[in-house]
């Protein structure tokens, strides 16, 4: 067993973080589990109503003893342009009509409403007096981290390089996440462009442990014992692990992207930003090909991705691997389908 | 101190081996002292005529009685393009004119004759009964491998995913260093593209370990005590380090190559084919960005490695850090400047 800050502060038997994966991955199931399992298990809320984020919190109290943790997403100014919404529809609508779905033009999301929601989700964090809340996309405001923190919440921030890292000390947060060039979904980056945050995980978690003073937990391509001893040799004090979780049987993946982990090799990933405007590493497919040479025009998030929402939501529920969202880290060798307890207990071993 | 199959097979007294970087960064006082403190020195001779190599071979048998290494790079075939090169050097010219080059087109290289250098390149190791011999950018002939083998040489291939270990190990190679995308210089890949083969390293050492017999040593951003201990629990053997080396006393990388290093974050490395027509690692500058937007129409390597030498060696000799060709691997913020002995040591302290 490892002891260390990181257990310590968060009250856990293991240092083995789940990522807080968001589109309803993290069921209440699978987060109270990792926690029951020594683990912290971590709501992926960043899409959700502050209502559906209190129901989910009050379940998983009743399931769980121990501490959990929530993730939102910190809005980022966007501007809506119906150009690029046209071109963008222009190259969904084809894809829409071969599964049948509307467009799904009517509800585009606006900054102002963004942030409100989030400030929302913050107050339901309060109210909940959830143990931990994890950030991605960027570092709060002084008031929140401050607000938070006052209020006996572990403030989490997530970083990509060195200087964001730094940022995230700086503004007061008890600990990084770091997350490598491996890691699955989406990229946490948020001071620098998509290509100079592609730093894999050897090379970034020493950098980093370097030049910070707070805990350092690595993210990316960790699957097993082998990956926490590692991440722990480079000066992490824990891991956080999302693929591993995703195909676990408590999971709200569908069955189909469990599958699709379970049956890709490592060198069939790649980086797009097609699916929701922000980068995001998946296994490849018909809807990645097909706007690859575009990618770069579409959308930002959250616009691309209430665009695409509709087509997501009809290929999965057709069965259909080549128009959904398989995000996947650099590591699915080494997936398994098992439960949380048989994965923790692996890991620990 | 780790003892294994690694150290005992190549004879060393660390699981430490010398990158072999090509163009003159091996020096004899390099590849010898690294061999005399306990790791694998290893000369980059992949641009050396056979003359060049056997000489330095013979000095480095004066500096040291320990194991050392030599690599070569595996020629492919190659068409050489009248218009590629044409393109080229539109793109070129101004750059040679700003530098008081000549233009550089006198010798372009041909398919035939890289084959037949590789041959005798061989024939030197064997006469020379070099110890140890590893391959980059693809496999030799088994009849090269077997001729080897019997020879008493130590015989590693380079791979960048697990399809590339498992070929190697299958065409009877003893050992194979995987290279994660974290690694400066050259990309090792020859089945897979660009993007497929760009695998970091926590992810790649475990998938690999677990496909292949052979030992595994881990290359790709590995600087310190750290990154070794990681990599052995990765389940690697070794570990190969390249920029590491390149900033010690004993190489032969100019003062201003070590001082980009140096004075780098680690998120100013960026993958180009600009300078040689392959896929490499190296720190941004003006030639990198000049060219980017066309870099997928240059010529293949070595074809622009050729257009390219004039510019790179002037851009050297005049301190000119924006057109030449600074490789480094996405670590530069733990490099020193320091000797081999200072650096062997304190990874095994």
């Amino acid at each position: 067993m490892i002891n260390n800050t990181v257990t310590k502060v968060l009250q856990i038997r293991h240092p083995i973080i789940q990522a807080p994966m968001a589109g309803g991955v993290t069921t209440s199931e699978l987060v109270a589990e990792v926690s029951n399992c020594g683990g912290l298990g971590m709501i992926g809320a960043g899409y959700m109503t502050p209502g559906q984020m209190e129901e989910q919190i009050r379940e998983i109290k009743k399931l769980t003893q121990n501490f959990f943790g929530v993730n939102l997403f910190v809005p980022t100014e966007f501007k809506v342009n119906d150009n690029e919404i046209k071109t963008a529809n222009q190259l969904l609508n084809p894809i829409r009509a071969k599964l049948n779905v509307q467009d799904d033009n009517k509800e585009i999301p606006a900054s102002k409403k963004m942030v409100e929601t989030f400030h929302q989700q913050v107050k339901v964090i309060l109210e909940e007096k959830v143990p931990v809340c994890s950030f991605t996309f960027g570092i709060p405001s002084s008031e929140v981290i401050n607000e938070l923190k006052q209020n006996g919440t572990v403030v989490i921030g997530t970083a990509t390089t060195v200087n964001e890292a730094v940022e995230i000390e700086k503004c007061g947060m008890d600990m990084v996440v770091v997350q490598g060039s491996e890691a699955g979904g989406h990229r946490g980056n948020f001071l620098e462009g998509h290509q100079e945050s592609q730093i894999g995980l050897f090379s970034l978690v020493p950098q980093v442990v370097d030049n910070v003073g707070i805990p350092v937990i690595a993210a990316g391509g960790i699957m097993d014992g082998r990956g926490l001893q590692a991440a722990i040799c480079l000066g992490a004090k824990a891991v956080q692990m999302g693929t591993a979780f995703l195909t676990c049987m408590e999971s709200g993946a569908s069955e189909l992207h469990k599958d699709e982990i379970l049956h890709t090799p490592e060198d069939q990933t790649v980086f797009t930003r097609s699916f929701s405007g922000k980068w995001a590493r998946g296994i490849k497919n018909r809807f990645i090909s097909e706007l690859e040479n575009r990618e770069e025009s579409l959308p930002n998030f959250p616009v691309q991705n209430k665009l695409t929402k509709e087509i997501r939501k009809a290929a999965t529920q057709q069965n259909n691997r080549e128009y959904m969202s398989i995000w996947s880290g650099q590591s699915p060798r080494l997936a398994k389908k098992q439960t949380v307890k048989s994965l923790i207990e692996s890991i620990v071993k």
